[in-house]
């Protein structure tokens, strides 16, 4: 397989240094930032002629993946940029009519299908608490994760509409709200990212949890995404329509 | 709610305590055996002259489970008796022609729900490697536990059938297959029961996982399912089309 | 070994139902209050007759504690009695002159040990980030819970002096401070009782936890306690003398 | 700090670049093997002239630890060699009159705080379950770990001599013996390394975990012991007695 990425930036030379390790080969990479130390053919846009691939991936910024979804080229294209979703969904789908494209905002396998199950089981767990936990490293300065906020999202859009998050117990005293769901945050150490969520009952605790050892998940999702989508016919995908 | 109850063990007693806490009454116990210290109604057989009920829980054995299946009573039955699989589940789609029928092998709705949450998983989850860790009780002599070879045959009849079971990885100095399922057990203390299964894939680990507090949990299911088994039309209903 | 327990509230019920289990003998509560239900000779104050016994085991309050040091009898004595901890002290030395006084606010001997280790390690950790985690029951209205205070107080007592507790990071966008410790409190279900401290470092974390099942610990602690301090010379006992 | 590292296989080479992180200078590498791509002075052995350093770290083989040890150089001496320890140990403590040499198979500091907590609480757990539980990825082919096995010791050594190790519990339909130290191996994906003893007993239990999220805990460790060593008086050094 033949690569063209598309940024320059921390995730980008993962997704190099994982794709040569497979055997991948990285035709060119696409930034218009100056780049002195990039050992792969460098292009400054997508007006440039650039060499023959099988697939782009893009773990930039929405500017320059408007670009790539304006040009003029009809590679399979795998998107993980995160902001202007709204234009970049429309302009995928543009893009879908004569290209396979695949989006999502977290590349992780792992945290799909995660999400996934929080979907599948959250209106059977009525009579549950729920309870997140996520811990991170300790130079993190955002609080809950991104990540976090996702798998609530999940949970209250698929039967827990009406319930409120609690970030802190310590200075009330009342009982829990069947209506909470509680948001733990542990900060520490060099601790990658885990997220729990537990469904507490009577007499059972249900626990679904997610470990990551690396930041590799998302470099290595793009690339398994990669092999499967350039089989793929036209169309727009996401981890829900791609197929095992 | 007023309940018979079928049979007179260990679990039977905590459905008669628990059921009286919720405020239900129970209107007879039904058991062969001589009981001495019981304080409900007792009959000896479904040829008894029975008071009036709004539903029959079982927690006896495959005997006395026919013999209610074969008698003219038609009140709404929940019945959790193993062995005589196949027998019993005729005699209840007979019966569930002309009473709510209710069957499940294990009443704990948590079990119930990690189960789905495998068979939902397993099929996705090809390339990753699945570990199974039970811990119970150090006076428990079968290993691994029923429930856990129940969750593993949701496993392998979704998507893992050609998949081999390991239980000890000490007198082996080979890599682990892919193929293979290793499955763990844990004795100590008074564990009441933990079930937990790993997916291990590359840099990341999803993790389902039961935590059971006290057998209540089945006493508790049986109770919750009667409350709405009685408003259910004729038929033979699980866990899966009951509905939450 | 006979027993007379001092309080008749719910933990004391406790121990003497496990007592009997032991095949102990409970010779006689005392207790000011009323008891219709009490299957065990009743005794109003210390200055009854009071059957003989070999220990006393006393879960009540204060006015009652003193009263039972302040009295003649010189049996061995356990105390799990919390609040006016200087003075009960004071008068368990006394009494400690003519019989052995055992005294924890805290019962559970695997609650004792994790102090313990955290004593322990705690000055060991300085280059390690501490959080604690909790999880109880849906109707605890009290955040953290008394046991993580104490094992708080036991890692600050021990080279944490200056450290800040910190329980909501979702209103800040400041990077962890070392010195900060992080209290979580999960509230959910029917759970018993979880307390986990975790030292996260570069690339490592340890943890240390524990999980009770039931309020049974304390009751068990108190029956074991007993066990050895009836053989015991006069003196103050705490989990830290006792001896194994 | 200028460092002289001791052999160049994986270890050494993170030794190297987490020494250059932290701002430390890698004056050479002795290694007997020919390496090409080796962007340090390289020396073949301990008699070459040496350049000037403030430490040797060593993660080689005896023999090469057995030729440092003999030679005249009276450097700090940082040794993670494994094997023919007593004849190590025995060159160390001559060494030991003239340097300080720190020693330790597994340099990872957590580790040895765990072991340290094991060692401690050991001796006070009589009446609970030990069961260990160690996870590691799908290459490693021994089972169990290493480190497990130094854990096991560290129970063994401190009051629980006469345990016997158990693997498997599927071919017995006996109930755990209170001797018994149940084993357990979890193999999959990319798992580092994870390593946990509980202590279970009467509706408690008590567990100890250690996580490795990357091998950089050993490289680590012989760093952070470099910082220490070169202030101390000549000696034989463990992490038992090197101070916090």
């Amino acid at each position: 397989m033949k690569l063209i990425l598309v940024g320059y930036g921390a995730m980008t030379k993962r997704v190099a240094a994982l794709a040569e390790d497979k055997g991948y080969s990285i035709a060119g990479v696409i930034t218009p930032m100056e780049e002195k130390q990039c050992p792969y053919p460098l292009f400054t846009s997508f007006n440039d002629d650039l060499p023959e691939a099988d697939v782009f991936i893009d773990f930039s910024h929405p500017d320059l993946t408007k670009e790539m979804l304006q040009s003029a080229y009809d590679r399979p294209m795998i998107i993980a940029t995160t902001g202007e979703k709204d234009t970049l969904v429309k302009l995928m789908n543009e893009k879908a009519k004569s290209a396979p494209v695949f989006f999502s905002a977290n590349m992780s396998y792992g945290v799909h299908i995660v999400t996934q199950l929080l979907e599948y089981i959250a209106p059977l767990m009525n009579d549950y608490d729920i309870e997140m936990i996520e811990k991170h490293h300790n130079q993190k300065i955002d609080a809950p994760s991104g990540t976090l906020i996702k798998l609530l999202d999940a949970i209250k859009e698929n039967g827990r509409k009406d319930t409120t998050e609690v970030y802190d117990r310590s200075q009330t005293t009342t009982k829990r709200d069947k209506k909470e769901i509680g948001i733990s945050t542990i900060r520490g150490g060099t601790i990658v990212g885990e997220h729990e969520v537990l469904f507490a009952g009577g007499d059972e605790v249900i626990s679904i949890k997610h470990t990551a050892q690396s930041k590799d998940i998302f470099a290595n999702g793009a690339l398994n995404v990669a092999e499967k989508l350039i089989k793929k016919n036209n169309g727009f995908y996401t981890y829900n329509n791609l197929g095992v």
